[in-house]
């Protein structure tokens, strides 16, 4: 009876550990061809019980920052435990490191130490990395195979540590508590305004989103309905200059005229309601963009 | 041995009831980005044994009358107790309701009252509609976030709903049992012909659907074989006079040659056999583009 | 006691063998309809613990030959037991079977015969093939549905052998171990060197992937760093005439130089590292195109 007992628990804890870590999927190979179900197929083959999701597979291929970017906004939302596998990496084969990246947060990270890893090591804290021992962590008969890493060895460790097949430890060797980190422009006071870095459009409804948080926001003290000059420059020239009323959300403005909001990561960005922003006024993200923010006279 | 045998199938039953239920998400985020995986990982954070599929999340952006018939297209092939979260919102942030809709067969429907309930509503009959609680129906530090409703409330509160972790009536108060509805013309009998609209293109292959059912076309007293004469009108100029076969299927026609048929709906649909029906013909859906079928004489 | 113990048994049986076997979709139908939600719908309707995965959905629309490819990509690196749905259908109404084929290897083909399994048939061998009985597996209701297979009979009976409902022989009557085949030309040894074919371009970045496997590529007892002259034709004409350094993985030229290569699938495969191959030289794939290789002297 209490052996059954033992049993009943055994099999119910067992089961419980196999579905409660998830393996998330982000690559830039699209889904129009099969690399993506054969990655799905060999993380499915070491647990059928594993719930294995996509985070995206359109990233823009060999861009990293972009990579980086679409960690810091899905990750926070996905409970500790979780294993994220992101493979865009335009030096498969070279000698980056292969490594698992554990944060303070409780997340995994598996993937090439290229860059990726950026924004989540800074926003989730750094708990330990290790290199990915290729001997132990590799799936059989994979040895010849030196192109295809996402399938061979990051979808495989990561199924296996989000299944419990391994633990962190058996990754492989410990390395120093760092990750390669791309170069970009914090946001910061500046002679009583704000200057910020527009780290990506939201594309699909062509909203600019700055590098502002709302912490460093609040240093204007913005009450809604303020009004805010903010000027966009490129490569130091200017390309956008207006005026925008501080809101709570779209639906603030009328259709077709510009807002200033806090986004869904809580930083600053900019829209028209119903509009395109970032196409009507020819903005674009990244290197060279600058943005800089003061109250309205 | 009584003890074990119930706990045995209260575990049994726990489990089967985790699982019964899926969540099915449709937004129109794309999936290029993460806000989609951000929701996913959100429901997934409520119960790790949630089923959570897509519906589509490549909506046209802002376009609620897609939105209501995808909902159409998909929704009766689910099981009863399914959760589907539709986020085609232009309206975020405004003072439409948020709500879930229980549908008479048993589904439920989480998102804003904007009308994309509009065709399941009328299909799956109304059996009761709330407003969510936001107060208690909110993903928890989620309060200063005010413009991602599908990550933070919809996607939240379907995922426990379809968990079993909150009833029906616990998420909020009792709506009268209506709907927005986008208004649309009826399909009917008209001179000893029928009138409908054309609610879409199949775009994939150009196939053109009407919002004829067959029980209307039923009055025409079809045959395989029998032939009929199809009129398209757009906003009264008539764009394609054609006479068309009734078959049961596109290899009834050779390739290249003009069919009627019933698509996957039971409706009146056109199509060439691998071409392209809707393109050929400079042909669109929606609002202004009616049809009329009658019998060829 | 004996009891509880074979019931805990049974039970933990039956919950391993519904999760074991997974079921994934590949499609033309794009994911921007309702049409493969519905295929998901149904399938989680026959068991709410079926895992449910995506090949892919954006098989280019009746291009079998493509799905052909897509399921030898992506197929092996799935568990036996795994079973595909595989609808690329341009004769979906007319007389090609419906059949389900068992691979030697133990994995499940559901959908027309009509050629896509030609590849998946020829490297997992044919163990049985049986032609699908509708009367038995065919959805309740759909009875009078001629155009949507995908929903009504593939994702339906796929769903029900992968969830143990029905077994192998329950589809229905075995045929001949024959399946439908496209004609290809094989890759072979001539004149000292190789000749083969183009079967696809790994489009997403332009990769040129031959049919010239590891095996026959070892006839010229290659060594890393070996170069090798690589002609292209097209109809006849030739389109591209290079020399190329045979390596182990893209970083190992620097960037925008062409490499010879072992693709994922190991087979010979022309790139440029970080640059578009097919673009840059105006190749394609399929038909008429052939390669030919020799050592470079």
């Amino acid at each position: 009876m209490r052996l059954l007992l033992v049993l009943l628990s055994l099999s119910g804890l067992a089961w419980a550990r196999a579905a409660d870590h998830a393996l998330v999927l982000q690559t830039d190979f699209g889904t129009k061809d099969g690399a993506v179900a054969a990655m799905r197929g060999v993380a499915f083959g070491v647990d059928s019980r594993l719930p294995i999701f996509d985070l995206s597979h359109e990233n823009t291929p060999f861009d990293i920052w972009e990579a980086a970017y679409r960690l810091k906004q899905a990750a926070p939302y996905w409970p500790p435990g979780t294993v994220f596998v992101s493979v865009i990496d335009p030096g498969v084969g070279t000698e980056r490191a292969s490594v698992v990246l554990q944060t303070q947060s409780g997340h995994y990270f598996v993937g090439p130490d290229n860059g990726t890893w950026t924004l989540v090591a800074e926003e989730l804290g750094i708990a330990a990395v290790r290199r990915i021992d290729e001997r132990a962590n590799r799936r059989a008969g994979s040895e010849r195979s030196y192109t295809f890493h996402g399938r061979d060895i990051y979808a495989f460790t990561g199924a296996r540590l989000a299944a419990g097949k391994i633990t962190f430890a058996q990754v492989g060797p410990l390395l120093a508590p760092e990750v390669v980190r791309l170069p970009y422009e914090r946001a910061a006071l500046a002679d009583g305004g704000l200057r910020g870095s527009i780290p990506l459009i939201d594309f699909h409804y062509g909203n600019v989103w700055t590098n502002i948080p709302e912490a460093l926001f609040q240093e204007l003290k913005p009450q809604f309905g303020d009004r805010f000059a903010v000027a966009i420059h490129h490569d130091g020239r200017e390309v956008y200059r207006g005026v925008l009323p501080y809101v709570r959300t779209f639906g603030d403005v009328p259709a077709g005229a510009p807002l200033l909001y806090l986004n869904s990561l809580l930083n600053v960005a900019f829209a028209l309601n119903r509009d395109n922003f970032a196409q009507r006024h020819g903005l674009g993200a990244g290197s060279g963009w600058s943005v800089r923010i003061e109250r309205a006279r």
